[in-house]
């Protein structure tokens, strides 16, 4: 029994096992048969992809997912050991996990203390280093025989990471050596950095050279920079960090977007929205600098906010992706699923 | 690929069809095959019998209804073409509407300003022909490239229609000729003008005398009475629109009550409310009224207030088919996406 | 047509008839056949493993459960006779009920006056005698044509019984003779008594020597306490009543815990909660009162508060059933759903 809840604790092998199987799946090569399967699907944080793809895509084959809100529709859980609960806390992980594993076949968990309602920000209660640990959703892991899907945590969005890969694949056939072009976008609010993260891993591993276009103070985490030169080397690629915009989209294959907030300016949301104003013009993502690419696709994790972040020239234009990324993300998880259930890869 | 946004957008022989293809699945003649059929319904309001009807009609013949509320589990909508989204909006319908078209076959969308909780009325944000363009709904409809259901818009209620037409077949049988009966109904707030337009539709395309009773300054909208008018010439019946509430009821075969606000006062709900006080003993449905007809059915679309619309001895009589009418619902649904899944037509 | 409201509406023989069942389903000796069969589940109060269980128990086998929560989702119902809906009401059980039945096969309702959300107390608003008629679940029940299931009311919780009925069979055998503990435990809260009167009633229709251990003030109602002792005379057992707490303990063969309010402060639960500290220490299952039993199993209905009504030691040791008790909530539903869909009995 696997849990998914990092791609780090799984090989690049195992992935693009995924990846290939997904890719079946979405062609009509092979069906999986889902009928009597059960997937709980807990959000304690809103969603609309991410539920509605997991639940269509185990429906589509016969499944069933359950749709729980903890917190609306269930008792407020804890998750620390020896735990004297006479607070508001009313439901252990060490019973919860166990018992909705006997009901269900596996559960997704989205947890992430960063992700807020529309018009505000994250009031931060700890360290990034102690937010990354995602201690909720590894504890429920922990007593849970049923497999645990992450569906966004603090530190990963790993399931965004597979269906990024299947798009790279599927959009430009042969991935080594191309140019990919992850690029830090302005946006009102300080975003989580779980996609991020998984998007500079999803290009990693695939043999890409991969750029990180930032502004300054907007790296991403040192562990995961790591992981993700150690993929790109290991499959042939390369890993360059840079603030340079025009150098970056040069002969790009592909650029992908995305807005998150500055570690440097932890828990400052409001002091970081005013300092990163003046980058607003020069992160957008346009039909100028696509212009300097190789004829790249265009991708984006959705939802995107139009003419903040790229213009409606780029979205609108016959590289944007973006749909099909959102698609895709349903058929990697249907067969991440049929692996979870069977056990089975489906190449030798 | 049709959308199901309004029965003006429909020919007669197209609402027949759907009528006979759901009395014959409902009587068992015909069933639908919905496995692997997933369809979004979006609920901007809430709702019982229509999300009820939905899922369950899928679900009976092995397809799945995704419930989804946006606001609460989604991100904001933007619709406006060009806008720039730095404000409290998430998500432009030009992404949204082509994704979910990639994950389920289907959507429904119920988006109301007039629909308002419990006791308070609604705040009118713009003119009632602001409204009853349906703005959002069409828009997410021009971009979606699977068929859109009206779920009730502040235009229309479609599947009402469907319901209340397949329900005057099934209680009639002969239509044509026969005197249907549209009264408006005393209720302490100022509800929605969609259901009584499509009821008025529902009758006009039957063949059926038509005649809508009212107080003066509660007309419905022009547009729909044309169409009603032209309906109803058409299939050789007419349409009357009067304040004799006697003359009215005198030899009708069918009284649907239906209580909604006045174009008259629109906006000023408070100011409605004391206004048409007096009106409420005279414009409830009662045994009295009921035994100036020709027998006549009992229709309304539910929810009804008892004893405010219509007393106890008109709803608990033999001739109320107020839970029939709600069942329709379901059959006459199924049958519309049956044909909107297979674009098949049952009739030649 | 059958309801199932209230395990004293049904014989000892129907109860064992379902233990039956459960058990064989569980074993995968049976399998039913829920395609095309829909439940409407309405929550008046928030869930977690009665919903799931549900769900997926109906996803299992084919079906469908609709989760519905009523105030949210739908309008407010009226219940009364009578009743002139001018105020918040806005749909009578008289209509809800039978149009739910035109579109669903079973009906399951939990509405708990005394279920509260985390940190706050109910404001209970009549006398027990009046909550315990469960008013609304009987009216709804009495116009509704589907079966109605009782997801936990005032009263009772029977589809907890059923589980604990499945569990003590399942666990000890033969449970003739043997002895069954259900104790009451400290909680700061005063939780509601439909739970504990239903776990009384499980044990007392098995044959067992049955032991109602609480401190004086906590008795259970004396209607369900009748009930409890006449099956348990009927079957060859006993009921006691007692405030020993190590007598209680000795030679147990299974410790059932559960906290409850005090009928006496009734609707003075602050003042309850100051009053019932002191009970605190001596009230807890602890590894040393489990001690002085005959090897008991330990059982609660789950959420449980560690370290409040149970220790670490006794939840985490091996004589811990409580995640399969709430598994057996699952087999049990099942079962119940299977007989109410079909009408018939697995036994001769």
């Amino acid at each position: 029994m696997r849990h998914f809840l990092s791609t780090l604790d799984w090989s690049l092998d195992e992935l693009d096992d995924l990846l290939v199987r997904g890719l079946r799946i979405k062609r009509g090569e092979s069906t999986p048969d889902f009928r009597g399967k059960v997937m709980a699907l807990l959000f304690f944080n809103a969603s609309m992809r991410t539920r509605v793809s997991f639940e269509a895509g185990l429906a589509r084959f016969g499944g069933h997912a359950l749709y729980v809100q903890p917190g609306r529709d269930t008792y407020v859980f804890e998750h620390r050991e020896g735990a004297v609960m006479d607070g508001p806390t009313q439901e252990h992980v060490k019973e919860a996990a166990p018992v909705l594993a006997r009901y269900v076949h596996a559960v997704g968990i989205r947890k992430s203390d960063l992700i807020t309602p529309a018009a505000t920000t994250a009031e931060v209660s700890g360290t990034w280093k102690e937010l990354k640990a995602d201690e909720f959703m590894r504890a429920y892991a922990r007593h849970s025989p049923a497999p645990v899907v992450n569906l966004e945590s603090n530190f990963q969005h790993p399931c965004q990471e597979l269906a990024d890969r299947m798009t790279l694949r599927e959009k430009l056939g042969e991935t080594r050596g191309k140019k990919y072009v992850l690029t830090w976008a302005w946006h009102p609010k300080s975003l989580p950095l779980a996609t991020p993260h998984s998007q500079l891993l999803s290009a990693a591993g695939l043999g890409m050279n991969v750029v990180h276009l930032r502004p300054q103070g907007y790296d991403l985490d040192p562990e995961v920079v790591a992981a993700a030169r150690q993929r790109a080397e290991a499959t042939g690629g390369s890993l360059e960090i840079t603030d340079d915009v025009d150098a970056a989209y040069d002969g790009a294959h592909a650029v992908c977007a995305k807005s998150y907030g500055s570690m440097r300016s932890w828990g400052h949301f409001e002091k970081e929205r005013k300092d990163k104003e003046p980058l607003r013009p020069r992160w957008i993502v346009d039909a100028d600098k696509m212009g300097r690419t190789n004829g790249a696709i265009f991708m984006h994790c959705l939802p995107i906010r139009r003419n903040v972040k790229a213009t409606d020239a780029v979205l609108d234009g016959p590289k944007s992706v973006v749909v099909d990324q959102a698609e895709n993300r349903m058929w990697a998880q249907v067969a991440l699923l049929e692996h979870l259930f069977t056990g089975e890869r489906c190449m030798p």
